[in-house]
């Protein structure tokens, strides 16, 4: 807490220490029972009687928010999406006044703030809005009257003055756009895990927490980091230069720091290996191979907001027709198939496949070391993995496996590229 | 409903029919689960279908804003009452969203407002907040546009921005504020019980539902009408000339209406018998008979809002001393008396007493009827009971009597003024 951050915010000096605004954000597991929060509040009181300016955001309470989508499905199955968010934010609300009792407890100065008290408004996309702007003066007021203003995270206010929720995880989302809105020098996301590991170690046992990683490393490595941390909250603290800390409420250790690029010291070529096994293939057979035939296959899925990810074609035959072969997340598959064979295209056929994996080595040192993909092929072909698609950016390289060879995958690569614990 | 209210309200002739303006108001055991949600949206739909002009007022459902008091409390006992508002406050907000989508699902364009959106605008005593303006635009607007307003009851929005609820059974002043506002015909409280008695059944069996009281009865009557009717609610009613109904959402009958006095016909000596267990009594014994002595007595209690109800005074001896006699809520009762100790004030003893209990006789037709305390006090002499304390109101005579009598007494009186039902 001693080391003024690198993105070159001014500290104050506070009795020899350096002042810090804080944002500190507590997911529901972290906020499951009143032991939970009492636990997560005695963070909280901690960094404020280090000097630290702190703001605080709730997610619900963990459970509460299924059983309010349960209920409001149970009522509704094709619901208002504006009344769905009427209700379900609710859980938010109850976490964030039980937050600032319990501090107010531990004689620490609290208050809650609702979305829409601040406000924080969002666009009128209701179920999964997106923030607008934060109204960060009551909460600079808060602070300056020495209180700590603990935010209902997850909601905001429409144009039209409702409630609207900003999507699963969105209290991350929250947190970032306030510690933005604050100019806060760090939002520290508590959870149950305590930081971003190299691998998923259930399925790498030798995978190591990682200290600091980059925003862009972050979000490649989504497929892991989504149960960690929302994409959205990523990539609006990567634009916003909001540094983001990973860390769990349940135990005291440094976690995991998501920092600009500069912030990296110690360049590794590879940061870490990610497994999704959210997407589907599809393969389309016999296509003519023709300018506008790609327009023709994704025009209808972008329409339909089905995400293609990978893409590959490959020459068939004489140069009249062709393959192509896609990935889609899961959940779309159906929807896909049939927009498809819908669609006005002449193809032999089209043959989805569930049983893929996607394993991908992420590293912003890629940029400037040559080999890393040549290791990776040479790797997966010395334990006999085929591959069926590769896709790269400038700091990733994603190949596409069958299903049932992911594990062994990832372990290979994550040993490979020296990313094994010595324990 | 095809009836012009005698109140003279403007009614507009739809169809033939006269379209009036409702607010429906559906209590925690209402609104208890979907199936009573379903249930009391059912209603709704008819009185829409009707072609009336319908908002509808909701509680939590029943259980639930015991269960998040029961978190407050457990995570602060002395709790900032501004913050207990913010959690308790969401229990309305969840009913509201779900009526509202049911309403949807069964074809009736409905939307929920939460306190703070029209806003219904109270004063700052957070957890026992007066309503001091509704704001009925957006609620004429919703009905303009064919739409069922459902709004959060319980809850309004303080000076400063924040979260206030009206206290215990706080949803029935939300609907005589929303039902004055909108100028609304009738304010119609759905509740568990089919309307107001004679006596409480589980003491008078012979009890009768009555067809129709008067405002003024009705608070007097408010030791029982306080469970089935807040009784802020019927002062508001009676003060803004709103026309309640109380009746049953689990069966089809008429309920009670509490109108003007103007709107009885049928005048009856004595509506009602009502039974309190509510107060307790104090007695001073030898207090100095000198002026200011009241006040020496009667000052600090106030100043401790505590509620002195019946008041009486006896000489004791040669005019030097006498004893005063008068009742406070037995919640009250050991605050009140550690204040008449403390107090500067000179007597012999104190003597508190928990068994006793009020019984009372109510009707505007004491004002034009002679005897009616003569007829009560000698059906209670005949049955050998000893009244303790009398206090009289234009409407109202009240005796306190020892606890173990109150319900022979409250059986002889309901029968001595003609009130037991034939069966």
């Amino acid at each position: 807490m001693l080391r003024p951050p690198a993105g070159g915010k001014p500290l104050q000096a506070v009795e020899g220490c350096f002042m810090a605004r804080l944002v500190l954000k507590f997911g529901g597991t972290s906020v499951a029972d009143r032991e939970h929060i009492r636990n997560a509040a005695g963070r909280v009181a901690r960094e404020a009687a280090a000097g630290h300016e702190v703001a605080v955001v709730v997610s619900a309470m963990s459970g509460v928010t299924n059983d309010l989508v349960g209920q409001v499905a149970a009522v509704s199955p094709l619901h208002d999406a504006a009344e769905y968010d009427a209700v379900v934010a609710s859980g938010e609300q109850v976490t964030s006044g039980l937050m600032a009792l319990t501090l107010q407890e531990m004689g620490v100065p609290a208050r809650s703030f609702l979305g829409w008290q601040l406000p924080i408004r969002t666009d009128g996309a209701h179920g999964r809005a997106r923030i607008r702007h934060v109204e960060a003066d009551p909460l600079r007021a808060a602070a300056a009257a020495g209180g700590v203003a603990v935010v209902a995270g997850f909601q905001g206010l429409s144009p039209d003055g409702r409630v609207t929720t900003l999507g699963r995880g969105g209290s991350d989302t929250t947190a970032v756009a306030l510690a933005a809105a604050l100019g806060a020098e760090r939002c520290d996301i508590y959870t149950d895990v305590d930081g971003v590991y190299t691998c998923d170690p259930r399925i790498v046992p030798k995978a190591r927490k990682i200290g600091r990683i980059a925003f862009e490393e972050m979000l490649e490595m989504a497929s892991q980091g989504a149960k960690v941390l929302q994409t959205r909250s990523v990539a609006m603290a990567m634009r916003r230069g909001v540094r983001l800390r990973v860390l769990s409420s349940f135990q005291d250790a440094p976690g995991t720091m998501i920092v600009g690029e500069d912030e990296i010291v110690e360049e590794q070529v590879v940061t870490g290996v990610a497994v999704s096994r959210e997407d589907a293939k599809v393969t389309l057979t016999g296509v003519e191979d023709r300018p506008g035939v790609a327009a023709a296959i994704f025009g209808p899925l972008a329409d339909a907001e089905i995400n293609v990810d990978m893409i590959v074609q490959n020459v068939a035959d004489g140069g009249q027709h062709t393959d192509i072969t896609f990935t889609v997340p899961k959940s779309d598959l159906e929807r896909a198939t049939a927009l498809l064979r819908e669609a006005s295209l002449a193809f032999d056929a089209l043959v989805p496949d569930r049983n893929v994996a996607k394993v991908s080595v992420v590293g912003i040192g890629m940029r400037s070391h040559a080999g890393v993909a040549q290791r990776m092929f040479a790797t997966l072909a010395a334990r006999g993995i085929n591959i069926e698609v590769i896709s790269t950016s400038e700091i990733k390289i994603s190949v596409l496996i069958a299903d049932e060879y992911a594990e062994l995958a990832a372990r290979a690569l994550h040993t490979a590229y020296g990313l094994d614990c010595d324990g």
